[in-house]
């Protein structure tokens, strides 16, 4: 084995550290720094600027539950914008969505696709050629400062955390243009960190979002190599309330696709009850009106 | 900041690490390696063998799901035995129960207890001194295979994982023993691993279980520092079957010990959405009857 280690950068006093087995690519971008490497506990493991963006064993909790909660919570998402994600994983699970009919990616660093493609292919598999994805390099405040009113149904934000290049996309102008960009029964999720080491992202992101829409809340997921416990994934919408979601309704929508039963982590039954928040972590969201 | 990190032992490729402060203690007992030290971070944090055991700052998650969820599962827990738990942290929990009118705590190394009282005060409170509470300094396996049938309404088994000092506590003649001194409604439950990392723990110990209860599951928690996602808690019941409950029941039940609303993770939504298993989880049980 490998003597090599390599330590996650994201806490100053805590945090994660794999044994490498080989560093497979390691390149500045205009935006970031981006390291792949092999490693020996989690397949290939993606890290930009020091922080593990995704693994390679543990990449469907994460993907499934920021893409499958947020397109099951709509009634019949057709037009789905992904902003970040840059690996392609979320835009392979949306297409697993029938009736999606236009997923557009809007990634600002084109080094992190290239590198996905070519170091970690499983992640998105065939989704890049599928012809209702619109991958663009470009920046997402940009383009949902100019994308046409009601245009989307869903949009997804998978981030970096409020630090860097993902920054912007905690902003109260990137949630209005978002709010405005989205149907009338739109709903925007981003991730929201670990609320036992970052509770400031929950809290500050869900103050922002309650701005422009009228639901604010937030769900959770445990993701084996977002150490600390759960992360929350914030969910706004501008239709009904998410919180109140039953079983039976959100099984019949994933029989529909096909989906049902061929998850790793998602079920009818985890995604109402990621709803259901501990007090630590409740307590961060703005009270209900 | 110190300059000083500790690395958590218990996986060979993958795992925590710590600033340390300050060193407060390390004992070589007649059964484990014991270190506590102050972290940046967490607080304090208790290690055995290497492998965090409990840290102030994250308590709350492990010590409220191994406790309140057996106790609230049971209709009327009177008779609790605790295996281990040497930090106290469970006996606290199990003696907010009202319903308690004894807790037996059987812990292997006194010099677990004695730390623990010196450095981690807070955990246990005024627990070691609440008249119901019985402390042995002693063997679990030994004290299982002595007591009379049925004396127990819930046995907590808060072992370290099936290494060392802990394996005992995973083997058929302990469960058969355990099953053998709880009444009709009696079960237990014990930790078993974080199963992203620790698969065979779960299905190993879910299979001994079956063996002599009827009714054999695991619920779910997310523990900041038990790092990779969910850990899984076993629970074997001679009565019912535990994952049929309903939030109502639960809530009513909690509400008579003055619990509801104390807690900072456990709720009677989280109680009942913990048995609802990821995909990638769940295979690791045995198929029921």
């Amino acid at each position: 084995m490998s003597d090599t280690w390599l330590n996650e950068g994201l806490y100053d006093s805590w945090g994660q550290r794999f044994r490498v087995r080989k560093e497979l690519a390691h390149v500045k971008s205009p935006f970031q720094d981006i390291i792949v490497f092999e490693s020996d506990s989690h397949g290939r493991v993606l890290m930009l600027d020091g922080v593990v963006q995704i693994t390679e064993a543990d990449e469907f909790v994460y993907q499934e539950m920021l893409t499958h909660v947020p397109l099951f919570t709509h009634a019949a998402p057709k037009n789905v914008l992904i902003i970040g994600a840059g690996d392609g994983g979320v835009l392979r699970r949306v297409l697993e969505h029938k009736s999606v009919e236009r997923a557009v990616m809007v990634e600002i660093d084109g080094d992190v696709i290239e590198l996905s493609k070519k170091h970690l292919p499983g992640i998105a598999g065939d989704a890049w050629n599928d012809p209702r994805a619109d991958v663009i390099v470009g920046d997402g405040i940009e383009y949902v400062a100019n994308a046409p009113d009601g245009s989307f149904d869903v949009i997804i934000v998978d981030s970096t955390d409020p630090i860097g290049v993902g920054e912007v996309l905690f902003t109260d102008s990137f949630y209005q243009h978002c709010a405005r960009i989205l149907g009338p029964d739109g709903l925007i999720v981003n991730q929201c960190g670990v609320p036992f080491m970052q509770a400031d992202e929950l809290r500050e992101t869900s103050l922002r979002r309650a701005k422009f829409f009228p639901h604010v809340s937030a769900y959770v997921a445990a993701v084996p190599t977002y150490v600390g416990g759960f992360m929350t994934l914030g969910i706004a919408c501008k239709g009904g309330d998410p919180t109140v979601q039953v079983v039976a309704a959100v099984r019949a929508r994933a029989e529909q696709t096909g989906i049902l039963g061929a998850t790793q982590y998602w079920t009818p039954e985890i995604h109402v009850g990621s709803f259901c928040l501990p007090p630590y972590i409740a307590k961060h969201l703005p009270t209900k009106k």
